[in-house]
């Protein structure tokens, strides 16, 4: 496994390799490796010849009050787990590499990045968008792997590389739990214990949603205001930024069920005391 | 030579071209040629394999006032230049097929699009930028070929490509001109026999500045002012969208001799009569 930090060698290297006619695969990540990124490296030794693990912590996609200073970090951890699992090459640029002086270009997905997630992250997605171009620019990844856990993330991503004729394929990999049904996050160090054994009660009530759909219930509007119910009355949940039942083939939000096309999005962030986490669960009915 | 409507017959051909280890040169227009995209083309037959041309009279670079409908299109006098020039391919695409359904991606490089035409044309730039990585993706270019008489887009268009990490190398080609001094421009065919006739006092004003900045003069307010009032003086000006002296490099205004690099651009935007016309010029100290 090659560790590479410059942009102009690793698109050298992926240069020869597209020479050479070999798939290459990018997982993109932040670091801090968990079971959830192993997902994508395993799916990606399945899909394709040559797997490049991309590790930054993108200082585009935090707002000015977010925590990218305090975002954990430990590359010796995660080298050893992407040598382990078959990475051949991790990409890892500094900031100061991977944005120019006096970087001025971005990429924006226009009304798609001002809802759930967005509504309370306005510069999020834009960052996301401009860095994962930015890799596929320097990786030229035939199939970069994305986790379903970040659902409008990977909504987004989708619809840029539409618009914009982007010659990748993305593959969606399932979300990763816990086995008390925590989805995996690197954000879930930040808890205390106890405020780690409350957690669950984000995709709980998710499923509870999904059980009052699947017993026929149609008023939406019901279910999801008795969702934020549970969420407020648990004393951990410090903030719910938004209980949302959408298509997730547009992130339009179903407010009636005539809306829908026989998939639901249940997607929801809430912070227990400091943390910020997010979940979501695709149903079909 | 081959004319293709579709991106994906596009991409195919690239992709062929790139296996056989073609260098490929993109030469992007919204058609109704003339000589100065015909200097693009003869530079791109000097330094490419195959030349792929597009046609595509962009909506996204057009605001809602602007002149899109009326914009001169002739594509069998377009196809028979091209064939004549040795075009390998002509691309040229409906606005249907270029942009899908509920296009939402949007390309900015910021701050260089709100000033100069920017200022006067609010979408334009985002228009150009998004038009342009769509072809970059579509084509493939090893090189992309633009004339300087754009100066503020191929200057933006630098940018997005190294902020972005763009595989293609852009080369600037001149300014062709008329005898008179007109810079070629598909809208001059817009222009009355009289306006035509007094549509050189942009080019001659700009030739003024110029000669009062290398015969030693500092004042550079005063040599614009002077500018402006030579142009207002001309009955057929009915609008000055801007005269400015700035760094060819970083489009930064040169307020002071002592903010410039011994490169100073000289550019303007006027209209004559309804037609809006730009030129520019830099100029070594």
């Amino acid at each position: 496994m090659e560790i590479i930090a410059l942009k102009s060698e690793m698109k050298k290297v992926s240069d020869g390799l597209k020479i050479r006619g070999k798939s290459i695969g990018l997982v993109p990540t932040m670091g801090y490796l968990h079971e959830g990124h192993v997902s994508l490296i395993r799916q990606s030794k399945k899909d394709c010849d040559v797997i490049i693990l991309s590790i930054f912590v993108n200082p585009a996609q935090f707002g000015p009050n977010e925590d990218f200073n305090k975002y954990p970090r430990d590359f010796k951890r995660d080298s050893g787990i992407a040598a382990e699992e078959g990475v051949d090459y991790i990409f890892a640029p500094e900031a100061e590499e991977m944005y120019s002086k006096n970087h001025l270009s971005y990429v924006e997905v226009e009304k798609l990045n001002r809802i759930m997630c967005g509504k309370f992250r306005p510069v999020h997605f834009k960052g996301v968008c401009t860095v994962i171009l930015k890799l596929f620019n320097i990786v030229s990844p035939n199939k970069a792997f994305f986790g379903k856990k970040d659902f409008q993330q990977l909504v987004i991503i989708k619809k840029m590389i539409k618009d914009l004729d982007l010659p990748v394929s993305i593959i969606e990999c399932e979300t990763v739990r816990e086995p008390d049904g925590l989805a995996l996050s690197s954000r879930n160090r930040y808890l205390t214990k106890e405020e780690r054994e409350n957690a669950t009660i984000l995709y709980e009530t998710i499923l509870f949603a999904e059980s009052r759909i699947k017993s026929g219930e149609k008023n939406l509007s019901e279910i999801k205001k008795d969702c934020r119910e549970i969420l407020k009355s648990n004393k951990f949940v410090s903030k719910i930024d938004y209980f949302d039942i959408r298509d997730p083939e547009d992130l339009g939000e179903i407010k009636k069920l005539s809306r829908c096309t026989g998939k639901f999005l249940i997607a929801s962030a809430i912070y227990i005391g400091s943390t910020r986490l997010i979940d979501n669960k695709v149903i079909l009915l």
